[in-house]
C-alpha cells in the first residue's frame, strides 16, 4: 500500500493555485491590539442584525418551502429584489442569483473563457476576480488605473493593436483598491469600444451604495446588451448571507445557469428570502443605507484627517468619495517591507503590488476605513508613522 | 453597433453543456394534480422549520459575526459538526464546508481533473455528479451497477487493462437512482484496487442515515487515505441550506479550499452557524432522523404494496433498504414514450436512461417515495397502470 501522490492526482490549475497574500496577510493583522486597515470587510456593528432574524422568523414561518431544493437561477422575488442596487426594475430572464457576486466571476469566467482567453482587468484589481480568472486558465491583460479608474485610452490602444478579449473586469465605483471612480467619458468610451470591438465589460459593483459625498455617476452603458453588471448584499447587509447577482445579456445568464446548476444547484433558499424581505422594504434600505453611509463617511473623514496631520506631506493619496478603500503613496518608503515594521507597532494595511498584475508599485498601501472605530485613526496613524521612521 | 455573438464568446463548456433531463422533466410533473414520483428531493414537511427558526433567533442573537465573512474551509464548528453523518469525530483539518454536498463535486473535479482525464462513475449514476464531472472536461467511463451495487469485478478488469482514473465516484448506500446498496466485499475490493492502482474513492453519501430496515454495511475504507468521503444536510435537515461537506487527505482539501475561495468565498455562514445548533444536539438530532425515516420508511413500504398489488408480475423491483428511490423493470415497456402518457394520466417518473452513461435501460424508470403522500400510492400505481395497458 502507498499513499495517494498528490503531484500525480492534483490537476494543472489546482498545482498552480496560490492562497492569496490578503488571507495569509489577515492572519497577522488578527492579532489582538492590532488596529486592522487591512481587511475588506465590513463592520458587523452595521449589520442589521435584528432586521435580518425577524426576516428569517417571518418567511420561515410563512412557507417551509423556503428551506426546499429552489431554481439554480434564483427564485423570481430574489431575482428581482436587486432593483434598489441596479437602479432599475430588471427583467427576471437576465437576472441569476448567485452565491456572493464573487460567485458571479467565477461563473462569467467560466462560460466565457477557453484556455489562453484574453480577460482584461484594472491594475490593480481586486484580487478575488483576478484568481476566478485564472482558475479558469484566463490570461490577464493589465490596463493602468489612475485617479480616474482604467485608463481607457490605453485599453484602445491595445485594441486597435489587435488584443481581442473576452471581457473587460472593472469595478467603476469606489474600486476595490484604489478606490478610483471611472469617469464618465471614461464609461461611454468604454462601451463604445465593446460594441466596436465585440467584447462584454463585467461591471462588478460593491460599493456603488456607500458613497460619502461628491454626485453620482451615470451607470456605464445603460441598457447596452454589451454590459454584465454583478451586485451583491455584503456591503450593505451582510457578506455572511452569501448573495449577490449577475444581470446581463440572456444567452450569457442561461449560460452562467447551467454552470452554476453543476456548481452548488442554487444558492441558499433561506438567505434568499431573507433579503428579498430587506430589499423589498423600500424605505427601510433606504435609511438603512444612510445610517451606514453616514458612519463609513465618519470614518473615511477620520482616516484623511489623521493622514494629514501626522504625515503632512510625507503621504500622498485622493480622498475617497465612497466606499472601504484609501490609496496611498509614500515616496521613498517601500510598504512591503514597512508591513512588518507596521505589524510589530500594532497596525496593520496591504502594500499595493499584492493587487497588482504587471505594474510595480513598491510605495503604495491600501489602507481600510471601514471596521476602524473613529476614535483609533490617530493612533493607528501614529503607529504607522513610527514605523515608517523606523524604516 | 451590433449584438454579441454568443457563438463567438461562450467558452468550449459553455456552448456544449445541456440542461438535464431532470429539470426539464420536472416542468410537466409540476402541474396541479399529478402524483410525481419523478423528484429527487425530500418532503418539506420533515423539514424541522421551527428548530431551524429557533436556531437562527439564537445564533444571530449570540454572535453579529455569524454573518460576516468567514473562513474558506467553514468555520471550526461547522466542520466539526459533520460528525454524526461520518460516524466518527473528524480531523477539523481534513474537513471543508461545501455550498451543498454539489460544490464537493465540483471542487473535487476541479484540482482532480485535467481535461481527457478519465473519472469512473456507476451506470446509472447520479446526474449532478456527472455534470459536475463533465464541466471539468472529465472522460467518464461506465461500470454497470446491480443490486449489489458497482460491479467491482468490472472495474478491476478495466484496471489491469490499462485505465487509470483519477478518481472513482460512488454513491455506496442507497444510490440515486437505483436504491442499491454496495455489499461489503465489494467496498472492501474497491479500497484494495483503489491502494493497488493510485486512485482516489468519492464516496458521496446524502441517503446513508435513511435506512428502513436490514444491517448497515460499515463505510468504505475507514481510516484510508484513498477515500474522500461527502456528506449532506439536504436529506436530513433541507436542502435550502446549502451545507455539505468534504473529508478527505488533507493535500486535497488544501487545493480544494483555494479552488473554492474563488468560487464563493466561503459557504453563508448563518446556514453554518444553524447546521451546527441542530447538529451538536446530538439526542435531538438522532430522534428527528428517527421520526423521519419511520415517515420515508412507510412510504416505502407503501410504495412497494401497491406495486405488488396493482402490477404483480408486469414489474420487478429490488425493495430499497432505505433512500429515495425505487429502481423498476417493466418487461415490454418502454419507459421513455410511457412518460408522456403517465404524465396525461396524472403521474410522473423518471425513465432510467435519464441516468445512464452508456449503458441503454429503455424498461425501466427511477420512482421517488419521498414526497408522496402514503394515502395517493394506490391511486399513482393505477394511473401508471393504466398509463401501461395505453401504450
Amino acid at each position: 500500500m502507498h499513499d495517494p501522490d498528490p503531484l500525480a492526482l492534483l490537476s494543472a490549475t489546482a498545482r498552480t493555485a496560490k492562497s492569496s497574500v490578503i488571507r495569509d496577510l489577515l492572519e497577522h493583522a488578527k492579532r489582538p491590539g492590532v488596529i486592522s486597515m487591512a481587511g475588506g470587510i465590513p463592520d458587523p456593528d452595521l449589520f442589521p442584525v435584528e432586521e435580518i432574524a425577524r426576516a428569517a422568523g417571518r418567511v420561515l414561518a410563512a412557507d417551509r418551502g423556503v428551506l426546499q431544493y429552489g431554481l439554480t437561477s434564483g427564485e423570481v422575488g430574489a431575482r428581482m429584489a436587486v432593483a434598489p442596487l441596479l437602479g432599475h426594475e430588471p427583467d427576471p430572464e437576465r437576472v441569476l442569483v448567485t452565491t456572493g457576486s464573487q460567485q458571479g466571476l467565477d461563473l462569467v469566467a467560466k462560460v466565457l473563457v477557453d484556455a489562453g482567453d484574453v480577460v482584461v482587468a484594472g491594475d490593480p484589481s481586486y484580487l478575488g476576480a483576478l484568481q476566478a480568472f485564472r482558475s479558469h486558465h484566463a490570461d490577464l491583460e493589465a490596463i493602468p488605473v489612475d485617479e480616474a479608474g482604467m485608463v481607457v485610452d490605453v485599453l484602445e490602444e491595445r485594441l486597435e493593436a489587435g488584443l481581442r478579449p473576452s471581457f473587460v473586469y472593472v469595478v467603476a465605483n469606489f474600486q476595490n483598491p484604489t478606490g478610483a471612480v471611472l469617469s464618465a467619458p471614461r464609461r461611454a468610451h468604454l462601451v463604445r469600444l465593446a460594441e466596436r470591438f465585440g467584447f462584454l465589460i463585467v461591471e462588478d459593483d460593491p460599493y456603488g451604495q456607500l458613497r460619502y459625498d461628491g454626485v453620482a455617476v451615470a451607470p456605464i452603458g445603460e441598457g447596452s446588451d454589451h454590459v454584465v453588471r454583478m451586485r451583491s448584499t455584503s456591503k450593505v447587509l451582510a457578506p455572511g448571507l452569501r448573495v449577490g447577482w449577475t444581470e446581463g445579456p440572456r444567452w450569457l445568464v442561461d449560460a452562467m445557469v447551467i454552470a452554476k446548476q453543476s456548481a452548488d444547484l442554487h444558492t441558499s433558499t433561506l438567505s434568499q428570502a431573507i433579503v428579498t424581505e430587506l430589499l423589498g422594504d423600500a424605505d427601510w434600505f433606504a435609511d438603512h443605507v444612510a445610517a451606514i453611509r453616514h458612519q463609513y463617511g465618519i470614518r473615511r473623514d477620520a482616516l484623511c484627517e489623521a493622514l494629514t496631520t501626522t504625515l503632512g506631506d510625507r503621504i500622498s493619496f485622493q480622498r475617497p468619495e465612497g466606499g472601504m478603500f484609501l490609496w496611498a503613496t509614500l515616496p521613498g518608503v517601500e510598504t512591503m517591507p514597512l508591513l512588518a515594521t507596521a505589524l510589530e507597532n500594532g497596525v496593520a494595511f496591504v502594500p499595493a503590488d499584492a493587487f497588482t498584475i504587471d505594474a510595480h508599485r513598491p510605495h503604495t498601501a491600501r489602507l481600510s476605513f471601514a471596521t476602524v472605530d473613529p476614535e483609533d485613526f490617530t493612533t493607528a496613524v501614529e503607529r504607522l508613522a513610527a514605523a515608517i521612521d523606523a524604516c
